[in-house]
């Protein structure tokens, strides 16, 4: 493991370009390199999976969203006109829906798979959002949808969500398991105004102290998570066995990957932040996680839109270390000191 | 005009989406269609043109690198190992080269377009860097190429430069033309040390007082600037006349860009600014123009990287804009309240 790193930094340091000046495409390139323990990396099928599914907090109010907003995206998904199809085909990803729990009964659809494990979470104002034997369920599930992609041929995948509430869902997550008071991990999610957002606040600060210290990841991620996350968190942790290269979208994926993670800390290695989120608290556990995305566009919708529209980004780094031409081949040369 | 920013703005926030959720994509899918006066945005043929010219500075212990490197990364991008070629296959750029005063004499080639105006510029510790003459040979050198390239049917044209010791002349303009001191203009260019950094800065203090106040954009280009410059100069003019989105790379391109709009103020509006780059007085200069950069990472490299790197983000802009189902078409409900 040593060698490789020493022969990929070599790699890229005799590269035609000053020491370091391709900023974080170096940084990827190492990192991408490394998990494939090679100096001629590929990405292979770049696949984005989007689990969605609905929540019970959504209906207290959290949200500027009506609760159907999640199925309604769901077909939205299937017929071809959300965002994430539209940078799925410009950026070549087989895209993959997933019925996590939704509340509605889809049609049979080859393009969408069906892993319900619920019509929703229960709210975790008044109980656990999911049972135990629920959040194992959504781990198989989420392992299964990724051994799928694997044996495709896919060696880098993106996770995406949909689910009206999950911002709220991730501010608990992160609270309890950074440490954090609420306020530090609450934003506007898909955009609630002042007055919403003290109400949104007030509301989780309550199912805080309802629900009291919890000490595992599972076990918040089962207390205040959906199906979508919980199922997230299995593929990431399968994503991670099966050695993928992991696209992290937004806050809410970046929850899910701090539960993922506290469960299996070797899993950042293969993680890629592919966007900062405009939801005020994706910043602070980013930096707690000591890790720099990729893009900083502004953008707060989820769905893995940030994975696709970084991937080529990800592509250019791998591009560089196989194709760019070394000082001595291509006869420049090198600094004078 | 007005009517055409209505539409479009109206256009952006019904797609399916909460309103700004898609950020700078959004921004830069108004510009875009603002430009071309559409709803339907259309990039064709995207184009990079990379200048290189040699710096009669270079000499005066301003760069970490020998002059001749100019020569030999020209050799480079002609055989295809430099950075730029790699991104550019990869974004499918048409990827020009332009002889525009390189210390050397290139054998013909197909790829490079000799615009040579003279083999480098004189020392502008001594005399100014180019006479008038040359200076508007520059100018109609760069309009020429553009020309070119939009006859090709490109609607979209990046500019790459390459000049070693051309940080140091970027240095200049700024602090001239923005009336800022030379320490918040100058940073390390391809990477020099602390005290070849304070070596540099006294080397250009002691050139702004020997030319003392200078009036206009076009001298200060003549007196600080390389022939590569200059062209570009022309060619950002060229390209607002022919009503196409140009691409600004990094600090070198955005110092160019500065001279044109001081002649054009209107060209910001045909303007893209693909990457903030790592030289320091970079973010002091784009802060000035009132832009924010799609890309922040962490790249020094020039040679029109940071268009390269940047056009795929762009393309999400267009087709989202083109492609993403309306609430009303995709039957989601919009907001609550």
């Amino acid at each position: 493991m040593e060698n490789i790193e020493k022969q990929l930094q070599q790699k890229i340091d005799l590269k035609t370009k000053p020491l370091g000046a391709l900023g974080m495409l170096e940084k990827l390139a190492f990192q991408i390199g490394k998990i494939q323990n090679t100096l001629t990396p590929k990405l292979s099928k770049p696949s984005l999976v989007v689990f969605a599914g609905d929540h019970g907090i959504a209906k207290s109010g959290v949200s500027a969203y009506p609760q159907e907003v999640t199925f309604q995206m769901v077909l939205n998904f299937l017929n071809g006109g959300a965002a994430v199809n539209v940078f799925s085909q410009q950026n070549h990803f087989d895209l993959k829906i997933v019925d996590a729990g939704v509340n509605f009964d889809f049609e049979v659809n080859d393009q969408l798979k069906n892993a319900k494990v619920g019509k929703g979470t229960k709210n975790f104002l008044e109980e656990k959002a999911m049972s135990k034997e629920e959040f194992e369920a959504c781990l198989q599930n989420g392992k299964a949808v990724v051994e799928e992609m694997a044996l495709k041929g896919s060696n880098v995948i993106g996770f995406g969500e949909m689910g009206i509430g999950n911002t709220s869902s991730s501010a608990m997550i992160m609270s309890s398991l950074l440490d954090l008071p609420i306020e530090k991990c609450v934003g506007r999610g898909t955009g609630v105004d002042d007055e919403q957002l003290k109400n949104k606040i007030d509301i989780l600060q309550k199912a805080k102290d309802f629900h009291g210290p919890i000490n595992s990841a599972e076990e918040v991620m089962a207390t205040f998570g959906g199906f979508e996350m919980a199922q997230m968190c299995g593929a990431m942790l399968e994503a991670y066995e099966q050695n993928m290269i992991i696209l992290v979208d937004g806050f809410i994926a970046s929850n899910t990957f701090l539960v993922a993670y506290k469960m299996n800390p070797a899993i950042i290695h293969n993680a890629i932040f592919c966007h900062l989120s405009n939801e005020s608290g994706h910043k602070v556990l980013l930096d707690e996680l000591n890790v720099s995305p990729i893009l900083n566009l502004g953008m707060r919708l989820g769905e893995g839109t940030g994975c696709t529209v970084a991937y080529p980004i990800i592509e250019s780094a791998v591009n560089f270390l196989n194709e760019m031409a070394s000082f001595e081949s291509a006869g420049v040369s090198d600094k004078e000191n």
